[in-house]
């Protein structure tokens, strides 16, 4: 491959041709384990089942449960600290943590407790007390952003899996859908309800074997000026956004969305999650930020190729009824998130129609369940 | 190191006097986010700090939650796999769930949910069918005799993280504590109670580091014979025992635990993890399995070592009333797992006496507080 050449997710390293069928496979034996909620008294809400967290309704009201994996971002902090000297670790805290929270908030639960997963190379990850303490401290702030309790975690020295020197950072999420008409699965969404788009604050935490491959082909890497004082390798760690005070304060303004949809690794694509056959019309593109913009120019990819794998400056989908729709933006900016209202749902068939961008995106451009 | 040397858990990698210092810190800083939990109507059960799984009390019950990380145990299976041309991986997907089902159930809750966090050292491990396969039956069959659902989970592929043809497995948990009477942590447990042993398995999921360092200097390493027709690496892996069963079968007997404890990393000294000073007096202990014996003997550990560091033949500990103890253990007994009346709790200072071995671990043996 010349150093010219566009560069695609699967070239970065992630085949999800690969893991996708096991994914396929492991969701039916899950299902199959649904019943044994009965035993307890419960039952699970099926339509939960594929959606970004799974829910069990039990009585008063339904409780939601995830554990989401960081992914490789921490391969680019620990190369900025050995360029910078600086611990990126507190950014990486609260990007390990949006990875749990922004998808338990999809179904409409109020996340309650978080645990820690820090699995590193070797017991002496641990003995680098700045770091440490880094990763401690933006754990609790971004506990502490979206009100939730540190439940504790499991932090194992695993030596012989995970490599020397680094670290595996992971968080689980258990929250509660109350009342229970905030329950944002199912059949809620429609034809006629709005799109609104919520900013990211740059790459998140998907896309990051792309973003590391072209730092290598950069001849400054990471320390390459994307912007006057701003390298790339800074732009890349911005933390990702949390996106829980958005979904709590529109429940306290009286907004209950249809659905949502974390825009993470496919990138727009998870537009297209739901399971119904609608028509998704997308009339105002975000501005991307510019790290994206960024990536997109440097690994020579076309807009059809960015938006499938990067969330391009739209970090969370929320849809409303229409009505709801300029509210729900001007709320989710007065928790300092910009938003937009974006796009409408349609009759039709299952599609992605980004118009001002001419892009289509189909059912067989996502095959998640 | 001499190959008759005695081997130490710290010789064999994992330096807990590194980790422990962190998880002290990150402890407090998870304390002091529990008053968010206010914010949402809700209070944190304070005597589950430190305890193996957090609790919440959400009003109708308490909401338990965990994650917890296999280990090391698939290095063996791996290493296995090459000797034998077996999979063991639905072995290990049954250790991993047992990592969080036995700690989970240690509050008093009935576990529901699991979700699997399988990360990968690339894609292609996934592409391995018949391994892949193994561990989602695996996971399955766990989650049928723990009468647990199966959520969902996690598949990355962090090449650059975890070593390439590796995998690090954990498991979250999110169970009730239903009724709230159940709760069997804070101050039930005190003098009189007794102290019921349930049998492991083999060595379950800790102690696997000294484990594998001890392979190396067997000249058959792996496939050593400790008994007839029983190689050294069949034996480490025996699945660990779930005994979610058993605390289930408890309830329905009537039996209400003051408090039970894991046997897992730290060993025996895991029974000294009551906050309370009490004195912990065994009388009867388990028989070793074979292949902790066989550890035992070939690293050239005295009794203290052994039991400071493995679970030695006793799995999970459950403190009862006395007048409970004989039936703790027989519902244990038509649960399929061997138990014992072992010991009882004394007013005292905090100490552990294992009389039979004249063995003495005091609070300064146990700092995970």
């Amino acid at each position: 491959m010349s150093s010219t050449a566009p560069l695609t997710y699967d070239q970065a390293g992630v085949n999800y041709d690969l893991i996708d069928p096991l994914k396929v496979t492991a969701q039916r034996a899950a299902a199959a384990t649904a019943s044994h909620l009965a035993s307890h008294g419960f039952t699970e809400v099926q339509a939960s089942r594929g959606e970004s967290a799974y829910v069990v309704d039990v009585g008063p009201f339904y409780v939601a449960s995830i554990v989401e994996c960081l992914g490789t971002k921490t391969l680019v902090a620990d190369e900025m600290a050995k360029l910078t000297g600086k611990s990126f670790f507190a950014g990486i805290a609260q990007d390990t943590i949006a990875m749990a929270v922004n998808d338990l908030i999809t179904v409409g639960a109020t996340p309650l407790v978080v645990q820690a997963y820090w699995a590193a190379g070797g017991s002496d990850w641990f003995g680098d007390a700045q770091r440490a303490q880094a990763l401690v401290a933006g754990w609790k702030a971004a506990c502490d952003t979206c009100q939730v309790a540190w439940g504790g975690g499991e932090t194992p020295a695993l030596a012989g899996i995970v490599e020397d020197g680094r670290i595996d950072l992971a968080a689980s999420c258990t929250g509660l859908i109350n009342p229970k008409e905030r329950l944002s699965v199912g059949d809620k969404l429609g034809p006629g309800d709005a799109i609104v788009l919520l900013a990211s604050s740059g790459i998140h935490a998907n896309g990051l074997s792309l973003a590391r491959k072209l730092a290598e082909r950069l001849p400054q890497g990471y320390l390459t000026e994307i912007e006057p004082g701003l390298t790339y390798g800074e732009a890349l760690l911005a933390p990702t956004a949390l996106y829980s005070p958005v979904t709590e304060a529109l429940w306290k303004a009286g907004i209950a969305p249809h659905y949502c949809a974390n825009i993470t690794g496919h990138g727009w694509r998870k537009l297209l999650r739901h399971p119904s056959a609608l028509t998704y019309r997308i009339h105002t593109v975000p501005p991307k930020t510019a790290v994206l913009e960024f990536i997109q120019k440097e690994a020579g990819q076309d807009d059809r190729e960015a938006y499938s794998t990067l969330n391009m400056g739209a970090g969370f989908a929320i849809f409303v009824k229409a009505e709801d729709a300029e509210r729900t933006a001007q709320v989710a900016r007065d928790c300092g998130i910009q938003a937009w209202v974006a796009g409408t749902v349609e009759a039709g068939p299952k599609q992605l129609l980004i118009e001002p961008l001419n892009i289509r995106f189909s059912e067989d451009d996502l095959a998640l369940r």
